[in-house]
């Protein structure tokens, strides 16, 4: 017979009577639970507590928010447990257990779901954490901060009324700081507090402790679906996931007079990856004073000058957890009278140079092996590396110095609130969004925005690691700017800033500079290079770029790339003399009309492809001809016409005339792409003409051209079959009439962008050396989406999760990659060793890169920009598969 | 050891000494060739020769025009057989061979392949000739004859030099007809044909007939890639073939004298169907004659008179060949000096009338099943029986009368040349196509005028049946009517008419009128309705129709659809004030105020769906959703848009943005189909309300009303599940709203048209409860073709044989029909009973029909008037299917 089925497990201890999880379970305990688990097991001073698991969290969210019915009897022997281990009980007017009630998924989300701390006191527990503490302000303190976050987080009470109390108190007592409000004070306002929470709750602050932990648990569990979680995954492209683990601890405090204090810390620096201890600390504070950024931190090594034991066993504990976890970890702290917790670890947010240099020192080490040391770099957080940084040169106007939190340099207007800032973005300006500091309301703005400014607030605030998960430039704790949110303006150092008003923040130094300031291309590091030898060793797909121009070829090859995978020839005819020819050529009405123009383009052309051949030469550039519809280059306007008709001589009305005749309802659907080439074959002869000079040119200079010919936007085999023969009637053409008799080795294969192309790879590739999937103009026609008209739409499909994420940013796997993998699958089925590539813009995003690897592409092609990216992104892949 | 793989026979003979082929080998020796095996064989009276087949003459193209080496042996030794068999010999001057030779290509291409008659004359056979037929003048006429037409067909020599000559030598001997003209001027007629020759190919005629044989042999090959050859495959849609046969046959001769004669005979009316025996023949005439038009030739019933032997034997023949191919024949036959010979039989092409009425017949007669009469009805052809026919009360102001060649009813103005026709009807004109008789040269401009008109030919003449093979009305031998090709004009009874005449032909009468007469819908024979009786009894496909007004809905009834499979709302926001309520609707900028607009709408659309309901009692409806881009109902003209912002009382302004804002690039890919009803969720709720309370309406009326409601343009099925999540939560609200308590069974679907949806189909499928193929748009996507731009280069490409027809008048069954197959059996993996359908226009195709019964779809819809082509397509796929 079958066993019965087990129940689910809903909830796992961890403390020293027993600790069910591990690091490994993740997905069930969230981040923080599992490493709560993990830490506990390795012999942390954790203080002890559960965690209800992520299954749960979807099996309340799928019931319409029902508390599954074993839940809270669940709950109950938990704490049991926990009040036998900490010798504390709930509500106890001795010994009363406090507990932190907080969220943690198996993605790390910053700042998006709601905290509950000093869950457990009531008006009996809070006698007795004085009696306990020996400390009456410190109980009332941790009573009117739960009643303050209870109301705030769980029932959902503004936190300005409960400022506005806080206010009148001390205002009532003339205290400034609220540390200095003394007992008496703090009694009235924990009335006060209660009277708001009923007030705006109308149900008085509840006295059991269990039902506090209930409702808590409820507020974690609903705040999975608040908008602005949603909006995190959406932009940080977070799917999957069953939703938010809970974890109950109990609570331990920093802020128990000036023995006790509360930091976070990195085990090396996240901004620049330095094997330096790094971190900051409060005296006599919670852990969320830190995180906040309402007080300004000491630096974590100032901590040896105050308790250099705890700070001794905070650094073995530091060595210890690289050690365990073989990657930097994010840890908080908290001291309770000389008594040192660990409160949390997790694998540290590091800019993308520091992820470089700690994965190669880590090697050094001997902590990591080659391949695990790759995997530890997010490839698009090479970004940062690559990005521009200020021209040293340059004057800068400092205007004041705040954190360097988040490095890179940004130049934009100001913008004072998150919609603003997303607003003017999407109209196309580069705003910097400048906050006093910002709370998870603000990262659909912060997203949007090229950099982020705030006035208070320390190298952990939201701000800073929320920019740095990015890689967007940020200036922190800029304390000397005032904002007036109102008015829409900045005070600093005597100007007044608008915002119309340019401002420079670099995010490596924390200066905030006036004006526009001049950028400039990074340099790379040593590591850096280690890691793209380490890259090269272990990939498996080529690297190529889209270059159109020998500058852009050089570039690329600077940044590694082996060949041009996509050279468009367009972009070719708009300079001085070249489109007055195009457009000759296009006004043309007959066919030897046209092939005179076209002798013209031809020198242009020709001397193109000499550049970009000997830029790389040794390398295979693939050669698409001309894709984009002719009326593109024409002018449009009345006045453009006039002139282009007076030097051509002729009518306006026949530029006219010919514009409209060009006319298309959906150009992209319209006389493009090879269709150009069957219609005006004497188009195609003269490109491959000029590609095949080039190539002789250079053979004979003993430089080493390798062109490849792309027969763009073909969807059935006897276009390509037809375009094919003309391609090669011309190259044995060229070749006879320059009587170059050696070797022309000249491949002609076809994109992939057309749905029918894909269905139908067996017999195109019977006509094609190779095929390169262009995905841009794929996903258009998979999805039936315009990529210039997609913003009337795609913000809806987003917001709404119908999509999971724009899908010209990274490839659709289920639909469009479908496609590609059963073009590559039919292709080879026709030529076994057919070379696949893509050129689509997917080849520079890392997904897209693992999916392009595990269909079996050859080769990635994209800016070259992104090269490196692309060559660290084929490498995780390669490792990854491999594993 | 394996055989030696034997050598393929290129000749196949057939005489009263063995004979090699049959019916079945259309294929390789083309439909005359197997026609001639297949005669001889059933012991007619057909003249002796061979067929060369058609991989011969691909042998032959494909190696660039060489004659293959052993081929030359092998028709030596099929000549040999038949100087054996007839006793004659070539260029034997007492008894010599004559022969024709003749195209034959697998399926019939009228007029379309060059002919050679009389071959093997030369000086001294003519002489033979003349001495075997004691008689000077044939044996000349003969040789010129053969000059003539080897010099014009075989050597490229214009026929108009010939034809010259021919008249100055008539001029001069004072003689009209071709017949009056006596040996001697003849004899000087063949000199000076001679000499025509001689001038126009710089050689002699050559008087070895084995090299005259081998040039016509070449002449045919050739023929099959002339410019008219492979226009008239691709109007016709003929592809797949080899090449022509040719066929060598010994000559017998009309034109022995007055005891001869030629005709051309159908054994039933080809414009009727009646079961009479029709044709026409020739006293002392070569086939040709008849063809050709130049004489008008006699009613085959007037031979019993003439002939009352041959007659009978002639009558014999034909009940042979019916009851022998069990289909009406079209035989040519000529009566050489009292004796019969059949030289021709084929199927005979037929009006779709006629068709219907001869399977109906036969059925009767026991000649055919069932489902062999259904097979014998070319589907496409019963548009000429619901085409419109003139108005019997309209008065008809009747030029003349020629010969009801074609039937049907056709308005144009006037044009003399194929070119103009074809330009004219391009750029949208309607224009009936005059010429004194047509050739093949003209087919293209045949193809593009609406009727034809000639003044010289008879029933069989070139004009007559290539116009009843496409239904086209067409009226011969219009013999009153003089045309004037150079000024353009037409002469009839004193008056004149140019190209700006409108006039009207009546193909069933012969009439010719001038002016616009009015048509009128068919009547519908009884025939017609037991052939859409037997049908409807052996198609396994559902026939729908495409309808959005209760008029159409009620035709489509009376034409036998079993529901709409698509009734569009858009058409619905156009007339009146609604077009108003729509437009206040788009220009809304907030959602309640588009609520108030849509509001005003609601009780026209829930009119118009009571309407449709109600017209489609007891059968589905399956109403889409608001498919076009919003810009499409707004004003793009200044006035308009002025006139529109008067009355909405807005700004001139306003509108003009609004307008600018919706402008899209591609609108084709862009914010239209779900992508509205996602953004603007209160246009799906006001058009599903409307739907739902239109069929309470009707409910409550006891009216069977069944509508589906189909989500267009689905590309994801989380957008789908999105959408009909609100669509059933709409129902429910319309249900509550009116206290409805009765059943309400609402299917909800969606449209299969994105490539994306048909790929993910086993994900979609699980949100709907059927599928309707939408191949219009899934044809644009898939091929990358805009069908509003694609005239810009289909062209070409048709031109160019890159695609074998338009992939939007016939479904491309290797590239879209590969996704509907995938879409089909994806939904199916989900949905096991997933109703499948197809909506886009090819649902009245034949060939997609059958596409779509071999794919297992459950129904087509088509427009209401190609519903009885869709029943018969649907039972002809069936029965074939199941054969």
């Amino acid at each position: 017979m079958a066993k019965r089925a087990k129940k689910p497990k809903r909830i796992y201890y961890f403390g020293a009577l027993k600790t069910e999880g591990n690091k490994e379970m993740r997905e069930l305990l969230g981040g923080k639970g599992a490493n709560l688990a993990e830490m506990t097991s390795i012999g942390l001073p954790v203080p002890p507590g559960f965690t209800i698991t992520t299954r749960t969290c979807a099996e309340y969210n799928d019931s319409g928010c029902r508390f599954p019915k074993e839940l809270a009897k669940e709950i109950g022997a938990n704490v049991t447990q926990l009040q036998r281990e900490t010798g504390k009980t709930f509500g106890s007017a001795d010994n009363p257990l406090l507990v932190s009630v907080r969220s943690g998924a198996a993605v790390s989300m910053p700042g998006m779901m709601d905290t509950v701390l000093n869950l457990g006191l009531n008006d009996k527990a809070c006698e007795g954490l004085a009696k306990l503490s020996g400390n009456h302000r410190f109980a009332l303190d941790a009573y009117r901060r739960l009643i303050n976050m209870f109301g705030d987080v769980v029932m959902g009470v503004d936190h300005h009324h409960f400022e506005g109390e806080f206010d009148r108190i001390k205002k009532k007592y003339r205290v400034q700081e609220d540390t200095d409000l003394d007992a008496r004070g703090l009694a009235e306002l924990v009335e006060a507090y209660k009277k708001v929470y009923h007030k705006y709750t109308q149900e008085a602050f509840p006295q059991d402790p269990m039902l506090q932990l209930e409702k808590a648990i409820r507020a974690v569990f609903d705040s999975w679906n608040a908008p602005r979680a949603i909006a995190y995954r959406q932009i940080n492209e977070i799917t999957g996931l069953l939703g938010t683990a809970v974890n109950v601890q109990t609570m331990v405090f920093g802020n128990m007079g000036d023995d006790s204090g509360t930091g976070v810390a990195f085990t090396r620096d996240p901004s620049t990856g330095k094997n330096d201890f790094y971190g900051e600390f409060l005296i006599n504070a919670q852990g969320e004073d830190v995180v906040a950024g309402i007080r300004t931190p000491q630096h974590v090594s100032q901590m040896k000058g105050w308790k250099p034991k705890v700070y001794k066993q905070l650094i073995g504990i530091k060595n210890k957890l690289e050690k365990h976890y073989k990657d930097v970890q994010d840890l908080e702290f908290t001291i309770e009278r000389d008594k040192l917790y660990i409160l949390q670890t997790r694998n540290g947010k590091r800019t993308g140079a520091a992820a470089v240099k700690i994965a190669c020192d880590m090697v050094k080490e001997k902590l990591l092996s080659e391949k695990e040391a790759i995997l530890r770099v997010p490839a698009n957080d090479l970004t940062q590396l690559l990005l521009p940084s200020f021209d040293p040169k340059a004057k800068r106007n400092v205007l004041t110095r705040g954190l360097p939190a988040s490095p890179g340099a940004a130049v934009g207007c100001l913008a004072f609130t998150a919609e603003d800032a997303t607003d003017r973005a999407h109209a196309g300006e580069q705003v910097i969004l400048v906050r006093k500091e910002t709370s998870p309301e603000d990262v659909e703005g912060m997203h949007a925005a090229v950099g982020i400014l705030t006035s208070t607030g320390g190298m952990t605030s939201h701000a800073a690691v929320v920019a740095r998960g990015w890689g967007k430039p940020c200036v922190c704790g800029a304390g000397e700017i005032h904002i007036d949110e109102k008015k829409q303006t900045i005070a600093v150092q005597g100007r007044k800033l608008t915002s119309r008003d340019t401002i420079s923040i670099d995010g490596s130094t924390g200066e905030v500079m006036s004006g526009n300031i001049a950028t400039r291309t990074p340099k790379l590091s040593g590591d850096f290079s280690t890691l793209m030898k380490w890259s090269d060793k272990y990939r498996r797909l080529g690297i190529r770029t889209n270059a159109d121009t020998p500058e852009d070829a050089k570039r690329a090859r600077g940044f590694g790339a082996e060949g041009i995978g996509l050279c468009r020839t367009e972009h070719m005819f708009f300079e001085g003399e070249r489109i007055l020819a195009m457009r000759e050529m296009i006004l043309a009405n007959t066919e030897t009309d046209r092939r005179a123009a076209l002798k013209k383009l031809l020198p242009y052309q020709r001397r193109d492809f000499i550049g970009i051949f000997t830029a790389m030469k040794g390398y295979p550039v693939t050669v698409r001809l001309l894709d984009p519809p002719l009326h593109e280059f024409l002018p449009h306007d009345e006045k453009s016409q006039k002139e282009l008709a007076r030097r051509l001589a002729i009518k306006t009305a026949e530029v006219k005339n010919r514009v409209s005749q060009l006319h298309e309802m959906n150009p992209m659907l319209g006389h493009r792409g090879c269709r150009l080439a069957v219609t005006y074959p004497e188009i195609l002869e003269m490109q491959v003409t000029a590609i095949v000079e080039a190539m002789i040119t250079c053979k004979k200079k003993k430089i080493d051209a390798r062109p490849e010919i792309m027969i763009p936007l073909v969807g059935t085999d006897t276009e390509l079959a037809t375009l094919r023969g003309r391609t090669l009637e011309t190259i044995a053409a060229v070749r006879k009439a320059k009587k170059y008799t050696g070797k022309l080795h000249v491949p002609v294969g076809t994109m992939i962008e057309i749905p029918r192309a894909a269905i139908t790879a067996n017999q195109v590739a019977r006509h094609a050396d190779f095929f390169s999937f262009g995905t841009n103009d794929l996903t258009q026609m998979t999805f039936g989406y315009s990529r210039d008209d997609i913003n009337t739409f795609l913000p809806d499909y987003l917001e709404q999760e119908i999509l999971p994420k724009d899908p010209f940013q990274s490839l659709d796997p289920e639909g469009v990659g479908q496609l590609v993998e059963l073009g590559v699958r039919l292709g080879r089925e026709t030529t076994r060793q057919l070379k696949c590539g893509i050129c689509g813009e997917h080849g520079g995003d890392p997904a897209s890169i693992s999916f392009c690897n595990g269909v079996g592409l050859d080769y990635v092609s994209c800016s070259p920009f992104r090269v490196p990216i692309a060559r660290l992104a084929a490498a995780q892949a390669a490792v990854t598969n491999s594993a």
